[in-house]
């Protein structure tokens, strides 16, 4: 008998149709005779529906009050999903992040689990109920009810897979695996039997969008097997864990990231510490900066460029501008027309030209590179958003169909 | 300096407009130095929209569940109402039930409220926010969601005015006040400036809209003042509170209640203990039995006839089926187009023939009475659902324009 999480994202249960066939996979793990917790998203469009309603009302609300909001999605779906179960005759009870335990630090949108104290969901297990935890919410030391941000309900999964020491955590979604490239656009991609957590966690925060980055790091820490599978197709899927062999092939996929946006800070004064100052200013406010380049120092000034989840663009220079006096710059540009476009491997540190070859498949496409970024595992380039099928096209070309 | 709880029903939030008149009314009230505790329902049409989405997956959930998706309701709207006043500019926090410190028994769906925890409320009036909690919700011993029931909305407000020893519970609504009879079938229907508790009692029970019985007990019990008024106009709207003077006027209201409906046992057994039985099964299956009618033993059998609310008919029924040998009945009626109707006021007691004036009122319009039944303050009626309305008028005329 095994300890089974199962993630269900919010397309899988975007109807009573899907609802129920969700409620099918749980049953047949449940009957098979395992114990089976199972976290839940909110139902398809809710998210969005309750955005624009708040937006009706206050377009900056407060982030405490937009999280009691949003946690109301999974609080449907989960109930949903529990009456599901209910009709197909297995017992079951449905927990809000509160009731199973879990607590997070107090970042309003964008809160990190804490603890999970998991002795109600123990409890329920016990009592041989399948558990369906609501994901992406959780309370803070306040009692306040906090999200987890985007991914959310991945992390919470791998969260609770490790607090109660599942066997595996299996994230369910709308494509089978793990590919090589994303399958809409490069039509021979090839879905991947298994990756390892540092390839997976590349692919993840490279536009990957089968699994967060944070619900990977998460695994990895605290080494908890996760599978990506279809909630529609009943195939194998994609596992991710720990892999010996990884010199095997150089590169293991192809990604585009159209989430990321570039602020340039033009003319900053050429004074040590500059950088410093204005990446711990972008720190407090919680903006995730990813590649940064900054121009050799001109006489008395430099341009510092960087990017930043699409979404938080508004934040940054909103958060620079009232600022302007410590960031010291002439004039901040931005720039939403980018896309960023990526090889990951674990093999690539050990094999000199990788980026080298990229660049090539690049150059050969025609197509301008604004940033680069490296890292032992693998290669970022933004690039034009126009560009960016094409580039994954053309790279995806080089590595896989020349070798 | 007031401590004001005021409730706003599901019609007074129902889009972003209303919701944002509905803050401007709160925030009237906080910048005129008052603290203001609101409670509020779901926003019109959502519970509507769970019952449909929950019955398109299984049309017999778990009442549990049922709690945990329908307060997800007040979720939505307490947030949404946070965040335009937070628009508005004034300090506020919304709270759940669990967060409020509402705690109930465990009936899910018809939970009734056992203590109220006020710390979290207090500290948040102290810190001069605002606080909306969310109505109609709690949580009970086990760490679970419950919901109140029809009404709850208007008991919570109440609980927490009696908890929060709150100078004033405003119940806000689409009408303006208590009503001699429904405006919408009588037009020459007058406003009430003030109504004894008993009286309101009786009016709540009988299908006067506005107040919940519930709520009424409580704000009895407690020595809650109550008003209803509208949330659309600002005028004056009905006190509910100790009324000395009950003599002035016989009867201070008409209702009519088409939530009901009547079950006969035929047959029965006619020995002693039998209706003890009967209607303790029913007890304990908390449905809630209003009228009783037994027809004189003859022979070895007897009828006993009862009214239910229209909505506990169906497991009022199968619990009877369930138990048949126990109710020990030839044969279960059950008739659903029915009305009650009846005539309310603190003076009737003392006041002979105020319910003839009633039978007579009704004879004159060619009204056959099913069942009868009497209190201190009231006479209650069952007819044929067709006939409520021209009822409701005859005898609106004959105790209010005939005198």
């Amino acid at each position: 008998m095994s300890l089974i999480v199962k993630k269900f994202g919010g397309s899988s249960v975007a109807n009573a149709e899907k609802v129920m066939n969700v409620a099918t996979i749980i049953t047949d793990e449940y009957k098979a005779g395992n114990s089976v917790v199972v976290v839940v998203s909110a139902q398809g469009d809710t998210t969005d529906d309750f955005l624009e309603k708040a937006a009706e009302i206050n377009k900056k609300p407060s982030k405490r009050e937009m999280d009691v909001l949003l946690s109301a999605g999974e609080q449907i779906s989960m109930s949903l999903l529990a009456m599901a179960i209910e009709k197909i005759g297995c017992p079951v009870i449905s927990l809000t992040g509160w009731q199973a335990g879990v607590t997070t630090n107090s970042v309003y949108g964008m809160a990190r689990i804490k603890t999970i104290n998991t002795e109600r969901i123990k409890k329920e297990l016990d009592s041989n109920r399948i558990v369906i935890v609501a994901g992406f919410q959780g309370i803070n030391k306040y009692d306040d009810i906090t999200t987890l941000g985007r991914g959310g309900s991945d992390t919470s999964a791998v969260a609770l897979a490790a607090a109660l020491h599942a066997d595996k955590c299996e994230i369910y979604t709308d494509v089978d695996g793990v590919y090589t490239a994303d399958p809409r656009i490069v039509k021979d991609a090839q879905k991947l039997d298994d990756i390892s957590y540092d390839e997976m966690l590349e692919l993840a925060s490279l536009g990957a969008n089968v699994l967060h980055n944070r619900s990977v790091e998460l695994a990895l820490k605290y080494d908890v097997k996760l599978e990506v599978k279809s909630s529609f197709e009943r195939v194998p899927g994609t596992t991710v864990k720990e892999v010996k062999n990884v010199e095997k092939m150089l590169v293991r996929g192809v990604t585009r990231d159209n989430d990321v946006a570039t602020v340039s800070l033009v003319g900053v004064e050429n004074t040590p510490g500059k950088a410093f100052k204005v990446f711990s200013l972008l720190a407090k406010g919680n903006i995730n900066v990813d590649m940064i380049l900054q121009s050799i120092g001109r006489e008395n000034s430099k341009d510092i460029t960087f990017s930043v989840p699409l979404n938080q663009l508004e934040s940054a220079i909103e958060l620079l501008e009232e600022n302007l006096e410590l960031v010291g710059a002439q004039k901040i540009d931005s720039e939403k027309e980018v896309s960023k476009v990526s090889i990951v491997g674990a093999g690539m540190v050990s094999n000199p030209g990788v980026a080298a070859k990229m660049f090539e498949a690049l150059y050969n496409a025609q197509i301008n590179i604004m940033m680069i970024s490296t890292s032992e595992i693998k290669v970022s380039v933004i690039i034009d958003k126009a560009d960016a099928e094409k580039a994954v096209k053309a790279i995806h070309d080089k590595f896989f169909n020349h070798e």
